[in-house]
């Protein structure tokens, strides 16, 4: 059939299109059903609603679709059923454990960017890849194909580096330092972050404090190629695009299956155009990779992955058993990071594990001679060098160069705990942290966030202060606390952790 | 937060609540979030949709939910962000292939019910089925989870029979003679039935030509009780409903896990009091279940799944390589079907199968010796007795008990195949058969379909008729003549299957 355009101002997390029941009678369209618009050379897929918001004649497209499509109210396109995909008997071949083809990834790719496979079909890929796996060769192809459905970055500066984080430890604001130093020796390192999903800040959301984030591809190739380096929003650029669709499955049911997972990260650098890659992979309670073994595991993966893709890679393993730094929440880090750029000090977990991860990449990079890397990025830490760069980076993203930390406003309703008896610090709960950040507000309102006083190890005296809670609204300060109160995020030995009985 | 209802005329397909940007910004909500919607005692959960066609302060909810719940327009509703429910858990359980206890399979089918759980979770809980299985405590508690969240029937008559034929054999209106034969006998058989989902007419579809088929489950009760028996579409019914819930990723993945299968039948049998149960099997070619193998399996786990419901299960393995009768589509099977019922004459294929069927019924139900059913079946076909309960069940649901065949209209379309050559029929394709008279516009064109002149093994001169597509609309006709040029559904020894080159 065909129908004139009609806008609706709703964003449905999905692709709708509204049909009167009169048409969908006719067209014998039922909810859900996967239809295809054409206009022209303009092609979008979209479900089935059936409304009698809609007259007959009519179609009505939500925001979600017009946003990426440039389809005009008034415009008449074609509504043509869509059968099902091809792809789905490639999503049932995982399902039944078979191994997939290189073409039939790169259909089952395609299909979900162009948005012709939806939740159900998605969500049976994730969970099958979740139960039945991916070899080497799958992944090698999910990244690539994950890469070529997207934007991809063409930098004019050799040799490109690049750092990522596997998430989960709370206050990683590491690549905020490791980023300049890099780029003071004038390697090129375009570093793309993502904001906080289950955290309490992504690099993203602490870098937006004081610079800004969101670029097009464009803009950030001049940025790049201006002063050798970039922090910004992935989520802005369209690369991997399908990483963000099936990344609302995996969230939905909190599972990540490994081979996604590498696919992931890999393809976003393989879409930057990065040579050289360092993997971080925190490892400790209450992070994603739990074990070294696990750890280990999963290096051996990133390393072979990147030999497919023509990357070098390396990773590193580093401690991520309790929060880096003293801070969690976005206004927070961003006060302990650039502090720890303008005078060369800080936490010792902050500024060892930043070094250690930017004299990886300067060895790997060929600017420090072997076993030289960590202290050369020291005195690049300590000499002002990465203040300097980071100063070109935050101009380049059109923030202040001249910040002061005093001017970054953090949340003024505050609590703080203090230590209930006196004993070692045995144990600081990453999940709880997190937890209570983000009930404070984080990552939102950026001044929310909890600031830490000790670390696990530490001995204290009953009366000490442990924590501070910051948040910007009382009512979430109030939430916070109740939350602090029943999980304890910092474990004293000798402290009654739990009591159970009359009260 | 406290919002108003307003009304959306919309049908989405799942339960969607849209709120203006202001208010979902205020109160952290993203698009596909759940809501809880709480007034009263009245608890409804939703999908967020975030949409300026929405003042702040207001909430609107789709069609979906008023016709389930009874909210009404300007009604203030508590909107309440809810967490990942704590089936999710026992979905990831089973996906990681262990086994469920009862209590969570309850719990994962309470939620779907609830609506809860939506697409991504009922997808990963379907794939992780077909993946991993149940093992038959599983399935038992699944059954009676399904039947317990739905309605039940209480029928004041003893004892109970059912049967159910497993389906995709086209033009399978067997029951729709099995019932008012068993039923004449005294016995009582309340009989449930589905409308095509991918098939040409389910018997549902095709009683609805000459009776009523929507009822309460109050009237079916009414109904039983008067006459013993009757021919009511299931869907209708509160019966078991995750089942139809669940059905949404199992048909868009094409895929039916065995043992969510046998809760989806079992649970509908259980539901409405069944004690006795003959569960037929059609099997061959192009149908269900292909091998005789897979049947045997099947029919042991139905009669094991029996015993633990407290029901005596026997299972029927049918010949399903071709259509039963002549007819395929409503109307046309309609007529068939009465036909048979008010001559006790018909095709072969369906009055052996008939009187087979419910033979085995009359034997179970303790009216007939072992052995001697079918032929007290056959007596009550040919005798009268069976169309005149049938006339008893017309009237019971509303029909004309005076029905003439004559008066069942038909598609005036017509277009007749013809035997190209001369030689013996090896084959009759089920699926293209189907195909056909959907195609023609069944099951929504009740007078659509497709009527057959030959069966397997007959001996055909070139120039004889194969079958007749009817169809109500000339478009449709014309599409599905084109089908069937191109499938052939008919094959003769002989024949030039395909010729490929110029034309």
């Amino acid at each position: 059939m065909k129908a004139r355009i009609k806008l609706l101002d709703v964003l449905s997390g999905r692709y709708s299109v509204l049909i009167s029941e009169e048409d969908a009678r006719e067209a014998k369209l039922h909810p859900d059903d996967l239809v295809k618009l054409e206009a022209g050379k303009k092609i979008v897929y979209g479900s089935v609603v059936i409304s009698n918001m809609i007259e007959s004649g009519e179609i009505g497209i939500s925001r979600d679709i017009l946003e990426l499509h440039n389809f005009s109210e008034g415009e008449t396109v074609n509504v043509i059923p869509a059968g099902t995909p091809e792809s789905v008997r490639y999503i049932k071949k995982k399902m039944h454990g078979e191994k997939l083809r290189k073409v039939e990834i790169e259909s089952i790719v395609r299909d979900i960017v162009d948005r012709k496979l939806r939740d159900i079909e998605i969500s049976a890929f994730v969970t099958s890849l979740e139960i039945n796996g991916l070899d080497m060769d799958e992944i090698a192809a999910l990244t690539i194909a994950m890469a070529e459905t997207g934007d991809m970055l063409d930098i004019d500066r050799k040799p490109i580096m690049d750092v990522h984080s596997i998430g989960g430890v709370p206050g990683n604001k590491t690549n905020i330092l490791v980023v300049p130093i890099v780029a003071a020796t004038g390697l090129t390192i375009p570093k793309t972050s993502s904001r906080a999903i289950t955290s309490a800040a992504g690099t993203a959301d602490v870098v937006e404090v004081f610079a800004n984030v969101t670029f097009t591809l464009d803009e950030i190739k001049r940025i790049v190629e201006k002063v050798g380096a970039c922090l910004v929003w992935g989520g802005a650029l369209n690369l991997a695009p399908a990483d963000d669709i099936t990344i609302k499955s995996e969230r939905t049911l909190s599972v990540d299956p490994t081979g996604l997972m590498l696919a992931s990260i890999m393809s976003k650098k393989y879409a930057m155009g990065s040579q050289y890659v360092l993997i971080d992979i925190p490892t400790g309670k209450g992070v994603k990779v739990e074990t070294i073994d696990q750890a280990r595991a999963l290096s051996r993966d990133f390393i072979e992955l990147g030999k497919r893709l023509g990357q070098y890679v390396e990773v590193a393993i580093t401690y991520g058993g309790q929060p880096i730094g003293h801070t969690v929440g976005p206004a927070l880090e961003a006060r302990e990071a650039l502090s720890a750029l303008q005078s060369g000090k800080g936490p010792g977990s902050l500024i060892e594990k930043a070094t250690g991860l930017a004299g990886i990449l300067l060895e790997m990079g060929g600017v420090a001679p072997a076993g030289m890397g960590k202290k050369m990025a020291k005195e690049i830490l300590q000499s002002g060098k990465a203040w300097e760069k980071m100063r070109e980076i935050i101009e380049a993203q059109g923030g202040n160069p001249d910040i002061k930390l005093e001017e970054i406003p953090i949340g003024d309703k505050t609590y703080t705990f203090t230590a209930p008896s006196s004993g070692y610090v045995t144990g600081i709960d990453n999940r709880a942290i997190t937890a209570i950040a983000r009930t404070a507000g984080a990552p939102e309102d950026k001044g929310a966030g909890v600031e830490l006083y000790v670390k696990v190890g530490e001995k204290i005296k009953e009366g000490d202060p442990l924590f501070t809670i910051y948040a910007e609204h009382e009512a979430r300060l109030d939430q916070a606390i109740v939350l602090a109160r029943r999980t304890e995020p910092i474990k004293i030995e000798g402290m009654v952790l739990q009591r159970i009985g009359n009260i």
